[in-house]
């Protein structure tokens, strides 16, 4: 038979049944941001792919940060920053960003409102490694 | 090097550069649906999926279908209907659906509204059959 279909209602950000998370552990790298995984986890191993929703209060960023594995983003509220290498790129709701293997990158909400969007990335990764904020070559 | 990083503009459902295409080759299988392919494409091989936005305008339907890959699919516009087996689920912007391997599904925007969607899949995939509509286990 294999895994069973699932719909997962949404309201306002948030979906049912789905745990708001702690983005990261380390609360110096990253300020205002919230995790939510929702497809790919128990009962979806065929997905080799997981989508997660992450919530950016105004005036809140990501953990800087590089990795081997790839993200395709879409956007779904609000307006913000993605820190793109040596470039940063205003983005809106709906918009897309590829960020290939190994660039450093950063979302920041700084444009006075909420940012979230969506994250895919292969179910298999390597462990993101964090850039310090010093760095000449960011 | 590798790839280069890219944002897609979005206005209004549409996004800067990418092509409106049609949804399939025979008409006769669905009705008033379009496809763009947002990440995923040339320049994005490292990328294991693709990230696909499917439109359905009001009334129209996708293929009823049936393939080995599993569907990743979140709502981005409207309301209307997922046939997932022998189920229908209403669904609505933001709603999430988790479509396993093999299992018939269809969406259908039948509240009177367009519905969109973006679908992620596996890169490689198998190709989808059509089930027939008369089709009594469906």
């Amino acid at each position: 038979m294999g895994d069973s279909w699932r719909v997962i209602a949404s309201r306002g950000f948030r979906w049912d049944g789905v745990e708001l998370e702690r983005y990261k552990s380390d609360p110096s790298l990253f300020d205002g941001v919230t995790r939510q995984v929702l497809l790919g986890g128990a009962g979806e191993e065929a997905l080799a792919l997981e989508l997660r929703y992450f919530e950016v209060e105004p005036g809140g960023y990501t953990t800087l940060e590089r990795h081997r594995h790839p993200h395709a983003v879409i956007v779904l509220r609000g307006r913000g920053s993605a820190v793109l290498g040596s470039d940063s790129h205003r983005i809106q709701s709906h918009d897309c960003v590829y960020i290939p293997p190994e660039l450093v990158h950063q979302f920041r909400a700084d444009c006075g409102e909420t940012l979230g969007f969506v994250c895919v990335v292969d179910r298999v990764r390597d462990r993101a490694r964090q850039v310090p904020t010093d760095r000449p070559e960011m």
